[in-house]
Formats: C-alpha cells, structure tokens, sequence
C-alpha cells in the first residue's frame, strides 16, 4: 500500500477474489450507499455545446446557504485542493492529523513546509503563524466532529490561512462553519459532492469563501471544469429533497448497527467516537492485513489505517453501509 | 466582447432572439457537427465508485499511436494548457499568434514574459532563447497547417520548451509530430477531444510527450480528474471506427462547398486557406459587428474575431456545418 493509495480498490480486489464487482462488500469506501434519484436521459444531453454552469453554481449556492459569489467549482476535491494550495503560495502548512492524505501530497508538491499536529493526542498544541491550516470536519478516518469555534479565532490571531474541509458534513446535522466566511478573511471552506451524493465518478468539488477571495481564486481559472454529464447528474441530485434526509437518516439508523457489531466483537480493543458514515477501530490479537486477509472469505474489504498519520497496522475503518452488508460482517467477525 | 471570451455563446443568442437553442444556426463554434455512435445506457454506469482510467488511456494513446506512459490526460484542453504553464514554470512565452486565447491567459496567470509572433506576415522572425513556444497546427481561427519540422530544429537548438496544439489535426489526414516525441526531449503536443469528437460538454484534454516529461507532469496531478461519465463516452467515440474516417470526409466535401459560398459573396475580400473545419474570412463593406447583427434575421451565427491578436473588427470566422445550415448562409449573403 503505497502512502496515497486510496480505500477504493474494489475492482483489484474483486479480480483477486476472482469474483463479479457486484459480489464485493464493499466497507473500505466511505461514499454514500444510498443514492439519489435521478431522472435524467443522459443521450438527450447536448454535449455537443460548451456548457454554462450557472445553473449548478446557484443550486449548490442555496444547498450550503451561501452566495453564488461565494462559490468556486473544481473537478473534484482533490483538485480543488491543489488548485488552492497552488493558487495560496504560503511557506507552511500544518495538518491536523490523521486526516484525508491528499493534503499531504499536495503541501509535498506546492512546497510548503509540514507540520502535523496529533488531533487524538495534543490538539491544542500551537501552531506556527501565517500557516495553512488544514482541519477535516468531521474528521477521517474516525469520523469525530470538533466544535472549531475558538480554534478559528486563535487560527485567525494567528494570520492563518484556514481550510476546514466538510465533505462528511452532509451526512450529520451538525453545523457549517461557512456562516463565518465574511468574518474571517483568510478562511475556506470544502465541500465534496462525492460523499454524501454517491457519485465518486462525477467530478465536483466546491470552495466556499468571501466573495473576494473567490474572485480573485476564479480568475485563474479555465472557463470550462466540469463534465456536462456530472453537472446534470448533480441538480437532479440536488433536487431530489427527500434523499438529503431519509439518508441522513438511514445512515444514522445504521452506524449504530454497526457500532452494536463492532462492539460485540472480540477483535477490537477501541471504537472511536464517530459522527458520520464509518467508524474507525482499534484491533486487538490480529492486525490489519490480516483482518483484511480473513474478511477475504466473505469477499468483505476493509480500510488499512496504517498509512495515516500516527496510526498503525492496528487500524482499520469500516464504512456504514447497508443493513445486509453490515449482518454480513457480523458473521465473518463471530466466526473469527 | 471580452478578451477571452468565446464562440460558444449560443445559449445567449438563442434567449436574444427569443428562440429555441435547436434553432440558432450556430456557425460559430469549430465543434464537429457530425457525432460519434454512442451505445451507453448512462444510467448503469456504476458512478458510487472512484474511477480507474486505464482503458481510456489505452484507447487514447492507441488512437494517436503513442504508448500509455505517453499520455496524461486532463479536464479539458484549457485545464491541460494551464497546469502545463504552471508546471513548465518557465519565463517567458511565444505564442505563434493569432491562436487559442487560452495560451495568453494562461501565460497572464502563471507570470510568463509574453511575446506574440505574427505568423501572417512574421513567421520567420527569431524566437527567444529558453521560451516556452506555443504553435496552433492547424491553426485557429485561420485553419492553416504548417509543415513545422524546421522550426523544432530551430526551437530546439534555443533550448526553448515547445507546446503543439494539434486539437484540430483529427479533421485532416496531415501528419502529426507525436513521432518527434523521443526527438526532442521538450516537446508537449494537446490533442483536444472535444473538437473532433463533438463533445464541449465532455471533459478530456490529452498532453502527449516523452515519458520521462509525461512522468514528471503526472507527479503533481490528483488522482481522479475525469468523469466517469465523460470516460465512457469517449471510450465509445474511440470505438466508432466508422466515424473517424467519414466524419472527416463530410468535413472535407462540407468545407468545399461552404468555401465556394463565401467566393460567392460579394461582402468577402479575403478567404483564409483553411486545413480544417473552419474558415477565416476578411469581410469588405461591412465590419463584424454588423454581419453578426444581419445575420440575426436568419438565427446565425459567426464568429467576431476582433479579439484575436493581429486581426481587427473586418474578420470573422465561419464553421463548416450541415449542407442545410450552409444553405442557409449563402441565402443570407445572398440577400445583404
């Protein structure tokens, strides 16, 4: 596993197992297992013309309940944090840690200087001025969610530049911190539409910040990003009202599920506070590979922590999905 | 009309006129008017997974015969153009102008000393040492392809880094310089997939070079950029064999016969030489401004040029479309 291999490996793994895409439970990625519905003829969708994305920018506006101004869309968050940490040009960077593992490589490819701070461990250790804080709310692999509100303050005592990236955000009731972009001048703001939209193979990432700093993030970019296809996908994503909630609430329904397996299991000697879609555990009397190795036999596929930030082989994480998939893993587990 | 605005503006002139956008007669955009057979049922596309993007890379890098480690591929050809600017991190950019307006926003953006060679009356004229040089070919919005072996000789021996757009090759049966590639270690070549393959709204911009340059690009870029749904459409586009050959031949004989209504016209002075799908004509007894505004009786439209380096507001450009939206032209001019 390399440092930026990422849990979505289904396709190797189901070719490893010899077995059909379908067959694979999936519990390594934590996208959504609900989806949207979508009432589209993608063939009657004139691709032919350069898109406008007007449309997209103002429904996903009122989705977070800020200005079209606000707003910038990328092709994914992924690059939307490149793009960012590119277009930002500071020196040093601190991570709050573990946290999702783009940030590293991007801080690696633009320059800067990494500090890592351990969230679990000395969260209120001091960080260095003029510094691009990167703060995942809630929080990967473990899925915590901090009330950030004097950390933003101190951030901002401190010249910080601040990303607080809320691409599990969607899936809990917990409040956005974009209601602070016009009091913080150096403050942005993450939203995967990946996550909580079921739709990783549709590219869109938003930046959320004051008008200005988006102005000026906007002028250096192409006029056309994003896939017609995706965009069409995403308004009707986002037009379908009763998915933000039923979802929210099935998936709430079954992370206690699974939290009730995982407790029941001998194999795990810690489960971390969780307030979205997966849950991180410790293990205890097996490691990861080897978990991953025994879960093959249910063609169950997991999330290996080791490569994040101040976890070890003794890290898995295991994604909420559905009510089946969730007794399935609750037999491999009594088995073991 | 902004610096860097573009064709494409249908949607605008469709509510301007008050009609339908299947209305407009848009002899605007250099888009192929021809499409590929797409056999896709979108909706299966199982889009909750994270993409892998090896098959299109091989069916790209087969289409242009150049191997997998050749390639990489980007969000577009605007998107391609200015992570290449910004990655390069050269000094200092010629651009063989008039040409895509993209290259001189980018080299803007990423803080290139910009200098544009007039390829109409100039072509010959020295090109500074380490620059980095943008050539069009064919080029736009002419159309004229150059046979360019002599200036990468040239280009080369000034140590100067050498971008080939060659978006609109696929519409002719010229050679491209992706042979050159092992050649010159510092030539980048963009194919555009949106021109030939009539899909704006489609995603995909390919930057071919040698692999240790492709390697080095790759390094810096995240993991997934593309569309899922944008990847399956193009696959299918490849697969279209059929089309790749008589596509370009109804462009040809369209070409032709849209040529001969311009020769026709009494308001044209001059008519470009054209390779490609598009045509550059130098009005007389009417300026751009007011052709468009005529042509508004008949829902067509042109293309002003005033905006492109070294042209004014007596050119225009006119892609070659149906024989029916053809047609319709020389009824236009036919009246002025």
């Amino acid at each position: 596993m390399n440092e930026f291999s990422h849990g979505g490996q289904v396709e190797k793994f189901a070719e490893e197992l010899n077995c059909k895409l379908e067959d694979i439970i999936d519990l390594s990625s934590n996208i959504n297992f609900l989806r949207p519905k979508i009432n589209i003829d993608f063939n009657t969708i004139d691709i032919s013309s350069y898109p406008t994305y007007d449309k997209l920018y103002k429904k996903i506006a009122n989705r977070y309940n800020v200005e079209y101004e606000n707003i910038e869309l990328f092709n994914g968050g992924s690059s939307a944090i490149f793009t960012l940490f590119n277009h930002l040009n500071l020196n040093h960077c601190t991570i709050y840690s573990p946290a999702y593992m783009e940030y590293k490589k991007a801080a690696k490819i633009y320059n800067y200087t990494l500090d890592s701070i351990n969230r679990f461990t000395n969260i209120t250790r001091a960080v260095q001025q003029d510094s691009l804080v990167v703060f995942v709310n809630p929080s990967t692999p473990d899925g915590k969610y901090y009330d950030i509100e004097e950390f933003l303050l101190a951030w901002d005592k401190l010249n910080c530049t601040v990303l607080i990236d809320e691409s599990f955000l969607d899936f809990t009731n917990l409040p956005s911190v974009t209601k602070y972009i016009n009091k913080y001048k150096n403050l942005y703001i993450l939203k995967s539409m990946t996550k909580f939209y079921s739709c990783a193979g549709v590219r869109c990432g938003t930046i959320i910040s004051s008008k200005e700093n988006i102005n000026k993030l906007k002028q250096n970019e192409p006029m056309w990003k994003l896939s017609h296809f995706d965009s069409s996908y995403l308004q009707e994503a986002l037009n379908d009202k009763i998915f933000l909630n039923t979802s929210k609430a099935i998936n709430i329904k079954n992370h206690l599920l699974l939290k009730k397996v995982l407790e029941e299991s001998k194999i795990i000697n810690k489960i971390f506070f969780s307030d979205t879609n997966f849950i991180l555990v410790q293990l205890e009397g097996i490691d990861a590979v080897n978990l991953q190795d025994y879960l093959k036999n249910y063609k169950i596929l997991i999330r290996d922590c080791s490569n994040f930030d101040f976890l070890d082989n003794s890290y898995v994480r295991i994604a909420v999905k559905s009510e089946k998939y969730i007794k399935e893993l609750k037999k491999a587990l009594d088995n073991i």
